[in-house]
């Protein structure tokens, strides 16, 4: 381990997640002090985000404090704080809580959901990128199955157990089959009044097929597990209007109390402060090793980085940031030794989603496969990536648990800092 | 099990915690329908609510739904509602949503934290009865630690890393310990800028004992042990003040942004509605079957019932609620055969309290120890009555975990309805 002195650079990071982390590890022995910022006190496993969702994991088992991470890394000062603003001239970020400057800056700050410029939807159908998102649909969907049993009447009732996801991506599709999942085996013998078997969840994408950055033939195959699952699946329904009573795609309606929204992200409004033109969805391009065109003090990786390889973007997924994170630190230790920065290659290594109970698709290229052997090869997966030894023994034995019992130990309304959650009981 | 028809008489219960809950379990094969209503939709076990506070344990690890731990009980409908009025003479409760008859009523909804009519401390010292509660005095202590990592200014420092906890009973002790182990143990190889071995942490009461319903001996035991884990104790020393900046006990003064209430509970407000003039804590006299004298119907149980025996309260402790609530059910079960109901009878198994690591204190009566065999005692005692198998081994796995590492797994920040939780950063 290298001692920091005042005299080293300083490399500023920006965000926690899977880029700015692997940045921060990748420097462990460089001879520069690190300084790492997050809004929270945590860096997420986000691929699991949905299994807190959907009350088959707690919070802390896919989430590790940054601090306990990098304790042994003597080099990063760790800051729970919030970026506002970035001065490139003077080389300085404005945090909620003060200044910091900075000779090497890296964005990391990743992507929120986004609602194509109807954020009057935000309300109705909260979307699924942090935490407290994941437990305050926990909250939204208990609700409902509590207020379906207090509900009387027939109508509303159903209202209450139509279950509305929107968006066809990996993360629509995981929640909306274990959705059904909690509804045909979970929760059955536990209703006395609401018949939850008769919950119908639907899954509403706007193009024409789901998983639609996997091959034709896999997202055929996710469409009749999710079917087989009980998932009304609507490809072609782009949706329209969102509000308190159900969702609409142009003359489609379907009544219900709780969407979700998995259909669109955009990149961190910091990506418009690096003066350069954003892309459509508000990503910055930037030159081959990563750093801005005019600035190369500044880098910007994972989901706030738009980089094209072989005339395909790279994709917005978890192995893309982390090794965008490595790349950046070997620019850095490069330019340190007064060399130039290699250019970024992006080593695809395949793309996994899962659907549901012992259900997923695996794309290695040639090599294709779903069904139970895929979902086995997702769980082995996931547990490996996941961060700490703790949290994989007790992902296992939940994982163990809920596959021996279909229960789902988390089903515990918290409020969660959901305002929501609370009105679903008047619904 | 019992069919239920709509002939037979419908008991309705206020409340899932250990009163309600074992009323409902002893009632399974007797002949009626069951109502059981709880704000929540989860039983909390509510002796190791600290450990959720203090990062040990996740929420789900000591809360089980209440559908789930009665699905096989046929005779009893879950409602997830709040009760907000009992009409005695028309025999209905109103709740949140709707009203609700009954032939027999069992009040089992408990007590809050309270304030001794300075309702305006609440803000600024939390109290820890739900796991929102717990949820939110973990965020609030955690954002103490990281607003110092980035205060520059040393008396800002030093009130952030001031803890006080408020009441010197079992909740109290539990916390005081916990904090002043993660301050020395867990925290202070992972912060850089501030010194969180310098973390203070006061323990204050007004009384001139710790555990004042232990005998004096063990008393002196626990201000010992919890000396020795570096907890400053405050005896005799009544609270007058607390605001944003500390806590004064007369002349005395102590900065400090986060402090913690484990003085004072009051009954539930719903005890007033029952006719009777209720005690100073707002507990309601009950008759010997722990009935109500004028309204034979209608039961109390818990902490909201006062209850004396040999001219001594039964204390309001967990057994004790699981004794009333059988004795109730045996009670009804009687009358439905035209028996009198038996008079209630409190057994004294013992009383325990843990410290912090490896310390605890039992009192048998006449077998009285302290220490690391009472701390086995304890962690044994907890799990054994700890609801729901799969809870029990996690929980074993984590308190292994925390035990070998020094590690609390659950040091996560949520949102968790705290508003405290985001201005704790602006200070």
């Amino acid at each position: 381990m290298t001692m920091t002195t005042n005299e080293q650079p300083h490399v500023l990071i920006l965000g926690g997640g899977f880029g700015g982390l692997w940045a921060t590890r990748a420097l462990a022995s460089a001879p520069v002090r690190i300084t790492l910022v997050d809004r929270t006190n945590h860096h997420l496993f986000q691929p699991l985000l949905y299994q807190v969702a959907t009350a088959g994991l707690s919070a802390p088992d896919i989430a590790a404090p940054l601090r306990h991470i990098l304790r042994g890394q003597k080099n990063v000062i760790v800051r729970m704080d919030e970026a506002l603003a970035i001065d490139l001239a003077a080389r300085e970020v404005t945090l909620a809580e003060g200044r910091i400057g900075y000779d090497y800056l890296l964005v990391a700050t990743g992507a929120a959901h986004a609602y194509f410029g109807r954020d009057e939807w935000a309300e109705h159908a909260p979307g699924l990128k942090t935490l407290d998102d994941a437990l305050a649909i926990r909250a939204r969907v208990l609700s409902a199955f509590e207020a379906a049993e207090r509900e009387d009447d027939p109508a509303r009732r159903e209202a209450l157990m139509n279950f509305v996801v929107i968006g066809g991506g990996p993360t629509g599709v995981e929640l909306a089959g274990t959705l059904a999942e909690i509804a045909r085996h979970t929760l059955p013998r536990e209703f006395r009044r609401a018949d939850v078997r008769n919950a119908r969840v639907h899954l509403v994408e706007a193009g024409p097929r789901v998983l639609a950055t996997m091959p034709p033939e896999l997202s055929e195959k996710t469409r009749a597990q999710l079917l087989r699952l009980g998932v009304e699946v609507h490809t072609g329904a782009p949706v329209t209007q969102i509000d308190a009573e159900g969702v609409s795609m142009g003359e489609r309606r379907i009544a219900s109390r709780t969407v979700l929204w998995a259909a669109g992200v955009a990149a961190s409004p910091l990506g418009r402060q690096l003066g350069v033109v954003t892309d459509r969805a508000g990503r910055v391009p930037v030159a081959p090793d990563l750093s801005l065109p005019e600035h190369p003090e500044v880098f910007v990786v994972g989901d706030l980085a738009s980089v094209q390889q072989d005339g395909k973007p790279v994709p917005g997924v978890a192995p893309a940031a982390k090794q965008m994170g490595a790349h950046v630190a070997g620019v850095i230790r490069d330019r340190l030794r007064g060399l130039p920065g290699k250019p970024f290659r992006y080593r695809d290594y395949g793309n996994l989603a899962t659907i549901g109970r012992m259900a997923a698709v695996v794309d290695f290229g040639r090599l294709r496969f779903s069904g139970i052997l895929a979902w086995w090869f997702w769980l082995v997966a996931h547990l490996f990536f996941l961060i700490g030894f703790r949290n994989r023994i007790i992902v296992l034995v939940n994982w163990g648990w809920s596959y021996w019992t279909y229960q789902r130990h988390a089903r515990i309304i918290v409020r969660g800092g959901d305002p929501q959650a609370r009105s679903t009981r008047a619904a």
